[in-house]
């Protein structure tokens, strides 16, 4: 018997009580409007539980009754993961678990709950001395338990790995309420199955994580920032190999930007100054840590080789705080200046580092020949292989009719690139209801069976998350 | 119905042919002798594939045939997950499924299938450049699936992480016959559960490893290798914290040896001369890695650095590489001096990294009070928290009688402190069948009923390693 709204929200009232539950449409949209407006389905409820023994209470009660649940912690996701697909689930939001349960600088951990927002997380570690290093454009909003259920990457993946790397235990609660106790700051422990793992990046389809222990490092002394012109992307991936070899894990971000980026932003007022040498048809944002106290010219030595061996056409250093803010500002104003050019078409694609080059140039001449006009925008992580492969409307075009005509055929022409070089069609961002069809396509069919399988055994009602990551 | 082991064997040899296939006990040794002659149970066959092909065959048999099987890599596994537990399973090794599938050096992966020795894996990474960071006491026999499935650790897990921080892909057959297909090189993969690390660490309860793309890395130049002597453990872990904020993950090794591992392995001879700075309570060998030409001196100014804050009280640089070659062999050789002296109660315990000294003197303390003369050994991976809580039976004790009357006791007295301190009871070994009973009284229950499912739900039938990890 499928409970009506009304009863719903009653029953969740007397749970935990009618101010952590959300009835009326009119007051639910901060929970139903997602950063990307592609999903606009209401919800039964929305309830925000204060415990974790509230969110027991409320999964025992949905377990029970059938009713759907969907785990929201900043509403930043891409896929739209964390907002309904049919309408009569609920939303369960954590944003009230937000205490910071404790720092271990000896250690090297914290252990947040999964409602804290990641730079608050930032912040609670750097005034103990130590960083939290998982920074992602929505860091303000985003929180914990979001970031770890989509195993969030962003731009220091290079010298500190995602958040899956990032987490050493996590405690949740499952579809019918019970608690899985997985906190523990070991770096190892082979003592069963890697349930951490399995949790983490599960989109909260198998249970709800309610809090989790992170690794925490040593706050370097301070950064050396470039940005450098590059005429080509092979170009681009031997001067990666080359400050790679030099800096090793202290390369913490090389990330590379098309000249149109640059264009786009100072067309459109985002740049106080233009922030780079001048015109090339590549820019790569690069940084390497300084560990200890006193100048380390890693950098530019490996710049001055790099000119040596005729790799790169020119290099700007920042030189105050003010520089590499500007530095970071234009790497990271990519999405926004896209939206400011009418509508784009998206891909969050990997593929191994050396297929860069090969991806970038095979993809935007697949996507140019199936739509004429489309202006390629790629840019992100080369050093994790991982291009978030965007592309804005031609000049004039109108942008609903841009997306009806050529939005699938572009996806097509990208994918099959993608795959073609045994790359990822989601590095980043996870399936949400996005990819879910396409997850189906290009997924091992096997590895899809086995997904189903685990779905089943942990949710056997299939009430968290429902529709999402397998459909 | 139940087929007779003579029935199997000739099913089996229908499969993969009469030479792959043994039938006689008295050929079996090689398969059922294990390392610590604990487990002396027969097979009812052995069945050595040629193919991945054929391991699916052979899986589609046994599953329609309620045959259990049990994958065997090197058979060099300390906790019986290698050997039968019934009798009337089949031993199914890939010893011959031992192709170095490819290496890319530009992505620094190598795809290697299961039944590839470790220390051969080594050297095929050598002869392109890189290395493979997996260093086993027993890489000269254990094989890459045994490795993976066992999540083992090893000296190096400081700089480069555990046998599954290594590993980007396997391709493994499930219980059925079905291939898993997740072999790829890519640093960012966001589509779907990740069954990579659930089927890393499994022991062969859920599938069976066939092929794993591992990460590899750029050959250090050179070492910097030394043994310090140390009053006590509070200055081991203080050296250990100086050295690590100078040398991060330059420093691939911090093992710690006690003065007792010096005396028993000069007692019987197995060091040509005394590789330590003298008498100390005790010692820890430590490794920083030089990653390009030129003298560092990051490891001398750290000790003297140390000197100056009173941890150290002496030490020795290896100044040859012969000098490394028998500093490495005193702590290589801890186990097998342990053997000499007589019967040895076990450990492989890990805790927060900070609580190491407090695991240490209260375990010590807790065993003595159980098992009067018994005399502590414990050495290890102090930097990951992992220590090899070792006990040698007193001297002139009989060694039957006293595990008789004293291995229960001394192993409830460990594991208490350890669980207090929030420790693991097996940091690196496993599970298999020497700690299925322990699994039950420590672990979370709500992670066993997580572990049982996802059993449940990939092999149904229990014929995968049966009675392992889960019982």
């Amino acid at each position: 018997m499928t409970l009506s709204a009304a009863e719903i929200v009653t029953q969740l009232s007397s749970l935990v009580g009618a101010n952590a539950v959300i009835g009326e449409p009119s007051r639910m949209t901060t929970y139903l409007s997602e950063p990307r407006k592609r999903f606009t389905t209401g919800a039964a409820a929305i309830v925000t539980p204060g415990s974790v023994a509230e969110v027991q209470a409320v999964l025992r009660w949905a377990n029970t009754n059938d009713v759907g649940i969907i785990p929201q912690g900043g509403n930043t996701g891409l896929v739209g993961g964390q907002v309904p697909r049919r309408g009569d689930e609920v939303i369960l939001s954590l944003a009230r678990l937000d205490k910071i349960r404790g720092i271990d600088t000896a250690s090297g951990t914290m252990t947040v709950e999964s409602g804290v927002i990641l730079s608050k997380a930032h912040d609670a570690a750097e005034a103990e001395g130590v960083i939290l290093p998982l920074w992602l454009a929505s860091q303000g909003s985003a929180r914990i338990g979001g970031v770890l259920s989509t195993n969030a990457g962003g731009v220091n993946v290079l010298a500190y790995g995602n958040a899956r790397d990032l987490t050493m235990g996590i405690e949740a609660v499952l579809a019918d309420g019970r608690l899985y106790q997985g906190l523990n700051s070991l770096k190892k422990d082979n003592t069963g199955y890697d349930l951490k793992n399995l949790l983490v990046g599960a989109e909260g389809t198998l249970g709800i994580i309610t809090a989790a222990t992170l690794k925490v490092f040593p706050k370097p002394e301070d950064y050396e920032t470039a940005i450098v012109s590059l005429r080509d992307l092979d170009c681009a991936l031997a001067f990666f190999d080359l400050l790679r070899s030099r800096a090793r894990r202290r390369l913490s971000a090389y990330e590379i930007v098309p000249q149109l980026g640059l264009d786009l932003q100072l067309k459109h007022g985002m740049l106080d100054r233009d922030p780079t040498p001048g015109p090339s048809p590549w820019y790569a944002l690069v940084e390497v840590s300084r560990l200890s106290k006193g100048a380390s010219d890693t950098l530019i030595r490996a710049v001055e080789a790099a000119f040596g061996e005729g790799l790169l056409d020119n290099a700007v250093f920042a030189e105050s705080l003010a520089d590499r803010t500007r530095m970071w500002a234009f790497r990271e104003q990519m999405s926004e200046v896209q939206s400011r050019e009418g509508a784009s078409i998206k891909h969050d694609v990997s593929v191994p580092i050396h297929a860069v080059p090969q991806l970038i140039t095979e993809g935007i001449a697949a996507a140019e020949r199936v739509a004429p006009g489309i202006r390629a925008v790629p840019f992100g992580h080369l050093g994790d292989g991982n291009i978030h492969f965007n592309f804005s409307q031609p000049v004039g075009a109108d942008p609903k009719s841009f997306m009806a005509d050529y939005e699938d055929k572009v996806h097509e022409a990208i994918y099959e690139v993608v795959l073609r070089l045994g790359g990822s069609v989601s590095a980043e961002h996870g399936i949400g209801q996005l990819k879910v069809d396409l997850l189906r396509q290009v997924k091992d069919p096997i590895a899809l069976e086995m997904m189903r399988a685990i779905k089943t055994a942990l949710d056997p009602k299939g009430i968290l998350n429902p529709g999402k990551m397998l459909g």
